[in-house]
């Protein structure tokens, strides 16, 4: 059977959950050589400002493209929280951001990684816009489902020129952030 | 039943599919008020170049969001012409670059569009890489089945700051071109 890898960006509009989406199914596809696709699914929230990109991962040619059962699930909202935690399994991989999720997450999930992404973005690159980008960079790490020169590839394909440097820095402390938040997550 | 229509996009990466998609399920979706899915599928005809990105738009929600039976196919290289026209139904909609896709589109399709789209941005534009947006604002035109103000705001949610006046003419374009290459289409 095809190994099936499944990504959730749910959050909001604005915070780039869509290209990075993208940027995340072209470093597995084009870069990496296998197969992915990447869905926006939009309904009467997304009218709301509420905004989800997922990414399906295969050897094999993705049938299906939606996530019905994804590995890793990263929660930009609270409102986001909200509606897809108890979608999650057990085991899952759920990133939230530390400052944008304040409730908090049942100890029935055991691979729950808390991150300030934004704060991240802003105080470090000082472009709150590229949290999502720091959302990649960690989730690449945690789970390296791609790999890290696919990745900065198809990044760097699909920012606006001029903006390299900070996306690649972007990326790198997602990297780090791995390490510094998700250490039991790297170890189990 | 729900109504579902679906548009396929098919040419090779830097044209812009991607976007186009996703501004064309946005209209549909955040300010038409519909259900929409938008996907790529990335296979090894990726790693060569070749992009696709389909649209799903309907009164409920989008349960299969692959282009299963397209309703519209715009066919952006000869590659995409090659691989997806005997994929079509032949009351589809089909749209060809006329410059792009040379050879000919047999007659049993009865809904053949041919423009000029890239020679369009280029010469009326100045910008050949507006090319999918004068090619939504012809599908939008030929269906009608997002809004034109809809279809407006989406645009102007997803183009770069400074870009704005030259995506608006480019989709004014396409909708000019339905009438000067698609009136058998807008008749029939």
């Amino acid at each position: 059977m095809a190994q099936r890898f499944e990504i959730r960006l749910a959050g909001s509009g604005g915070q780039g959950l869509v290209l990075g989406g993208i940027i995340f199914s072209e470093a597995a596809a084009i870069y990496d050589g296998r197969h992915a696709t990447q869905t926006q699914s939009y309904g009467p929230e997304s009218r709301g400002g509420a905004s989800k990109s997922e990414v399906v991962i295969s050897d094999e040619e993705v049938d299906y493209p939606k996530a019905t059962n994804p590995d890793v699930v990263l929660l930009f909202t609270e409102a986001a929280k909200e509606k897809y935690l108890p979608l999650c399994k057990k085991d899952a991989i759920i990133i939230a951001d530390a400052d944008l999720v304040k409730s908090e997450i049942p100890s029935e999930y055991k691979r729950v990684v808390k991150v300030p992404l934004t704060r991240i973005a802003k105080e470090s690159v000082g472009r709150e816009f590229v949290a999502n980008i720091v959302a990649l960079g960690l989730i690449r790490e945690l789970t390296k489902v791609v790999s890290e020169e696919s990745l900065e590839k198809a990044l760097l394909k699909r920012i606006p020129k001029g903006t390299e440097e900070l996306n690649k820095k972007a990326l790198q402390l997602g990297k780090e952030a791995a390490y510094k938040y998700g250490e039991h997550i790297l170890k189990g």
